[in-house]
């Protein structure tokens, strides 16, 4: 199963955020909505076999949400729909295992070292081998929002296999829209 | 120069919409904003050389709306950014010819007919020939919103050629954005 993991530098981690102000007070949220309708939407569908974890770090400590494709519900493609749901999941208080805070929506504490633990990840980086020459494409990729990977997150990522999308470095979903495409390219018939 | 033009079937062709309801009542206007992202953002720069256009049908007369990369300003990722671009292009008259409405945006009347007047377009269609298999990539494609083409804008576009980005449909920003990364590995050395 394709899993994207982006780590929200600034992102807040508190639902009190507005949901007209994400690039601002919400420190740079709309990146994180674009990357769920990225993970998720197909022209009247949604790829239920995705999984997008959102490593927030802009409160007191790290937290994880997790968007299951197989059971969520109430996601429409604009932002602040993806949005709403950020705000519903961090309304759920977060604590070291996983909960539901809503069908299709889970949170815990702890960020980037946590999920690293969970399952094995790419990274996306210009300097990566193209992922068109992959022979085997991971199933997992960790990005980072508009900022780089902190040096603390750099020494967490130093021993990752890393890829890239091609000759020019994009946002976060565009990247993700890439890498579905070169998914579907390998496993549609 | 790559030139997307996006067909809005609903989307409203006056300025006084709500940047809060854009998916509902001004049309799916969502779809549009997302289209002028995934046209010129690259990470931490604009794509100069290509232009967006954005064919409104949802009023009384259809309205086309022209971004241009070289003299875009005030262009954010977040749809709200795009939205507000399109608010401040549709506050100028719409006359036949296209007008300046603000930096990088002009505006005019008509629709789909007078674009295929102007330039040679691509169609993106599921059963098009794959834009990898493509020997030389069009230049400017034409691509529809959530809806399909109606049948008076099919028997326009029925001579043109048809291109895919791959085994399933996407959704159109999506779409710009692949085609954009096939332009990227072609051109960029």
């Amino acid at each position: 199963m394709p899993r994207f993991a982006i780590v929200g530098h600034k992102a807040v981690t508190t639902p009190d955020f507005s949901l007209n102000d994400m690039p601002g007070a919400a420190g740079r949220m709309d990146v994180l909505c674009r990357c769920v309708n990225t993970s998720f939407f197909l022209s009247h569908d949604l790829r239920r076999d995705t999984e997008c974890y959102l490593i927030l770090k802009g409160g007191e400590i790290p937290k994880t949400l997790r968007f299951s494709g197989d059971t969520i519900r109430s996601l429409n493609p604009d932002e602040r729909s993806a949005g709403a749901l950020i705000k519903k999941g961090l309304s759920t208080a977060a604590e070291p295992e996983f909960k539901k805070a809503a069908d299709g929506i889970a949170i815990r504490s702890g960020g980037l070292a946590e999920l690293l633990a969970d399952f094995s990840f790419a990274v996306l980086d210009e300097n990566g081998e193209d992922i068109r020459n992959a022979e085997t494409l991971p199933e997992n990729f960790i990005l980072s929002d508009h900022m780089n990977f902190t040096e603390e997150e750099e020494a967490l990522l130093a021993d990752l296999p890393r890829y890239s999308v091609g000759p020019r470095v994009l946002h976060a979903d565009h990247t993700i829209t890439v890498i579905m495409n070169e998914f579907d390219r390998r496993q549609v018939p």
